[in-house]
């Protein structure tokens, strides 16, 4: 075992884009647990756009991440020391362990999971908070009826691939938004959705019109900028629209106007922002439904690897400008050879 | 009985502010009833915002009025010949009359009220159409828990002071936004509210704020323009906005940016737009509500009575400029004089 702990701090907050002077990589002391507490291995580190969000003092759901602190990230680790009876050398946590090769926990907010269910680092993706994201947001909020059909953006990515996968399991059409003629492809021909826009076609509206020949009737909203420009007007009557992030505007240095609010009346819109664990009560039928649908082979997911915690700030960046494909997820250490 | 019939029909469709010009009046006949329907005249007609949005062709959640036709309009009419077995002469009734003397009906959509029970104007004002915008918009999607601060602009008008006094009733603070002195003194000492700002104010935003001291947790949207821009940075998380109208942006003729999609996210906001139809069900819960708590003397209205059909064009021109006090209703005849 290492004695040295690699931490990825958040030196500075961006103004805009941010950029890889915003991070300091330091090596402190594995820290020891006092009683009550476990020390935790960090194996995943989980790299989600929301972490643009905690950059930033601004403020908002949660609060901003400490300057000279690690950044804060879910992770998947092991408990490799323990001095607390709930948890025993050798278990598998989800956690928030943040960008760092060890964490103290005093147990608040573990969950156990049982590696032979699944690859672990699914418990920081499509069996975790992006999983989850989607799932209450389409099925809570945009509760899709057969028949209609259901945009998202981000498509080939963490949350966006998992909505439209549920919204054909529903009997809805999918069609997705992605960047790129791969990532499109594979949106379509793996995960299974209608079809898919590469959102940098100078067409893009068009494109999406006619993939949407009956109109929009939920567009679950995790990018804004163009892409939400362009679904705007083919959102049916009664349409509903999940807010769950606008990427495409965290670095904006200015509020962006959003749509019109006659139309939001006109045409009866239900626009609603959420964050994943304001449905928290809805984490045991989460599990239970998409574990079954894996099983099933109803629904995929593709994951986005990256080895090593030093990479960690780069392949950030990488996910702001959607450079990931799949969920992008930092292998911070093997199993195994931990403690 | 005359035997003419006036009308005011619509001769041309504004671009931007109406005007007198869009109007014309013209002398007809009275029509005689087919086997199936029914003469009414009518004694009152109700004069609301969104006939602004009538006049346009803008697509839009109903059909524009048609050119060379009587503007579309409520009525407490009464049925002065009947070829219609469910109506008998006398009967008084809430129907869509439209800006004339009298009107033909096959019976469809007509809802007879009990003279008895109410003056027979709040059929178009406090138990008609907006009150049951205001209880159906507060109570379905606004949900206002005792303690919680609802604002409301156009306060003393005949959908926003049903807001306020509901918010009352349900346990909640009520800030409403009116137009002069006056009116907000009658906000508050007639109505109840806890406090009312007047829109003219320079300092509204200020004003606002300090009227809202726990923020806002219920913004019924009737207004849009400097009311919404002065509201939106004092929602509180999970704050709701139920969007029933935008009068401050009905002749715009470009649109008007809405509020940053970010905020809806950071503050988990829900925004929805609504029509009263879309609550059709609800009718008979808010006619038993809302005529108990009249009865009780918890809900007051008043109403502004213009006399005379001739005046209906410059009666609504001011009410888009906020000129009346109370619901506008326009007394076209006399009762008991008819047929």
């Amino acid at each position: 075992m290492t004695q040295e702990n690699r931490q990825i701090l958040l030196r500075s907050r961006p103004q805009g884009r941010p950029s890889l002077e915003n991070f300091e990589r330091v090596q402190r002391l594995v820290p020891e647990p006092a009683e009550g507490q476990v020390l935790l291995r960090n194996r995943y580190l989980s790299l989600d756009p929301y972490m643009r969000g905690r950059m930033s003092d601004a403020k908002s759901y949660a609060k901003p991440a400490e300057l000279g602190q690690p950044m804060v990230g879910g992770t998947i680790s092991e408990v490799v020391a323990s001095r607390n009876p709930k948890f025993a050398v050798g278990d598998i946590v989800v956690a928030h362990g943040g960008w760092q090769d060890y964490a103290l926990s005093d147990g608040t907010g573990l969950r156990k999971i049982d590696p032979k269910l699944a690859p672990i680092s699914t418990g920081i993706g499509v069996l975790g908070m992006p999983g989850m994201t989607a799932y209450v947001g389409l099925l809570e909020i945009g509760q899709p009826k057969p028949g209609e059909t259901v945009v998202v953006a981000a498509a080939s990515g963490a949350v966006g691939s998992v909505v439209g996968q549920i919204a054909k399991i529903k009997g809805a059409r999918a069609v997705g938004v992605a960047g790129g003629a791969d990532k499109c492809r594979f949106v379509v021909e793996e995960l299974g959705f209608d079809a898919c826009i590469d959102h940098r076609a100078p067409d893009l509206a068009a494109q999406l019109a006619s993939a949407c020949p009956q109109g929009v009737d939920v567009y679950f909203e995790n990018v804004g900028g163009a892409v939400q420009q362009a679904v705007w007007p083919l959102l049916n009557n009664f349409a509903r629209v999940p807010v769950c992030g606008v990427i495409a505007q965290y670095s904006a240095t200015t509020p962006t106007p959003g749509p019109d609010i006659g139309t939001i009346l006109r045409k009866r819109l239900l626009v609603r922002g959420f964050i994943v664990w304001d449905f928290a009560a809805k984490e045991g039928d989460f599990l239970r439904d998409v574990s079954a649908w894996i099983r099933e082979g109803k629904l995929k997911y593709r994951e986005d690897i990256v080895e090593g915690l030093d990479k960690a700030p780069e392949a950030f960046l990488g996910l702001l400008e959607g450079k990931n494909f799949g969920k992008l997820v930092v292998k911070v250490a093997q199993g195994g050879s931990a403690a």
